[in-house]
């Protein structure tokens, strides 16, 4: 077990109970912490520090994950207007502290976001669709295509590299293909949108948004927010293990995101932008 | 179809593709939308008008599901707290308002909840764990006893009143049962946290608070929030299809909640409170 899979799962001692016979035994279970993002940034006059978010996390790629969440909400969208991340505290931390550069246009951002109140899950802290579909670059006919085979080929790449989800099935992971079936990167976590900014955290940290060329695969369904999250990283190709809600296919195909469920190795739904499949 | 599974799913046409042959066919969906939620409450010397929190959701079951929402919360515990719940605009309606009696203290709770930034899933507008803590009554040694042959039963009497699932793939839900196996109400959604507010909300609304003698069965994972919002409800019994995270297992043993995971017809996992459990 190396860091990263310490940092994953922790083990219990539980009661199994089999065809009526209890024994004791230890399970491993996927790791929930909070994470509080707390940002350091400049208004016209002044520095200000100030807290963000907290979200309940599988600790291990922290810096991604809170870079991700800014790129997500629309905060950030390229390295240079992070200057620093650091952690507080005692490793594995729980709060993390986002410096971000002069420019970075916070307080808007901040009064846009009280106009459209949120506290359930979903949209958590996310302007109105209507608001943030202006962000997102109107869909364009492009050159990106996607072999049907490689699509097929999903589910086996991702079961090779989910090491947490082995262990507990209680984790969720998140795929950054390129277009020829390299798998570049998998993330893990207990909340399918952490696991998918953990991944888009680590692009925009390596100075590669927005994600033109790239197919994203998640172990999970697909929502609404999960399409935003793609669109505002720029990946035009979201494939998913589940299936897609209702506005899932309608946020892809607004836009112009090719959207993908039920993959198996024989079969496929696609709910968007088929053009860009290679049968 | 009956009215409720018609909000419950949507068709739309996609590409099916089948070992390298596409076909377009209908497929049936999980609904998503997004549900505002607002209050009308009183302070010392006024009457207030506010947005409360947007949650995406599968519609059907809102008054439900805000009034679980506030018990979640810890806005309110008792059904005459609140006075009236009405839905704007046609339906179905993507915003409800409710109005609270004279007492329920709006107020406090929102500076409870301004010193505990929220935004990311999973705590999304809650006050920390040890606040909420402070609020659940202390374990307690009590006469509630579920016996094994319930639980191992427990996915023949879900499925059989999953009617959204079994159409989509893609929807949660959340049961209620008696100690002696009476599937009392059976609510689903796109999000497990709703599918288990618009049970608990039913309860409220139904005068049936706290639910001391209850047995809560979920279709999905458990989280620190799944296991909040039951303690929240006085529900000392929680079962579920997948397994839990580490914080739910933390949570379930600090407020003296059974926890049981990976519910299958010969065997589970008891991760809490297996005293509780008659072999």
């Amino acid at each position: 077990m190396d860091t990263s899979e310490r940092l994953l799962t922790r083990n219990f001692s539980v009661q199994r109970v089999e065809r009526g016979a209890a024994e004791r035994l230890t399970d491993t279970v996927a790791v929930e912490e909070p994470l509080a993002i707390r940002l350091e940034y400049w208004t016209k006059d002044r520095r200000v520090a100030d807290s963000l978010a907290v979200t309940m996390r599988t600790p291990g790629q922290d810096r991604e994950l809170a870079a991700g969440f800014l790129v997500s909400e629309g905060i950030v969208r390229q390295k240079r207007e992070i200057v620093h991340v650091r952690s507080i505290g005692t490793e594995p931390s729980n709060e993390i502290v986002l410096e971000l550069a002069h420019g970075v246009d916070v307080e808007t951002w901040r009064t846009e976001r009280a106009a459209f109140v949120s506290a359930g899950c979903g949209i958590c802290g996310k302007r109105s669709r209507e608001a943030v579909s202006g962000e997102i670059p109107p869909p364009q006919m492009d050159a990106l295509r996607v072999d049907r085979s490689l699509i097929e080929k999903l589910p086996a790449l991702l079961e090779a590299r989910q090491q947490g989800f082995a262990s507990t099935g209680g984790l969720h992971a998140a795929a950054l293909l390129t277009q020829d079936g390299c798998v570049e990167r998998v993330f893990e976590d207990i909340g399918r949108h952490n696991a998918l900014d953990k991944l888009i955290g680590w692009c925009l940290l390596n100075d590669d948004l927005p994600l033109r060329d790239a197919l994203l695969f998640l172990s999970s369904r697909s929502s609404f927010e999960l399409v935003q999250k793609c669109a505002m990283a720029g990946a035009r190709v979201l494939a998913t293990v589940g299936g897609p809600s209702s506005l899932a296919i309608e946020a892809a195909r607004e836009y112009g995101v090719t959207l993908i469920g039920f993959v198996r190795t024989s079969r496929f739904n696609v709910y968007s932008g088929e053009w860009r499949i290679n049968l």
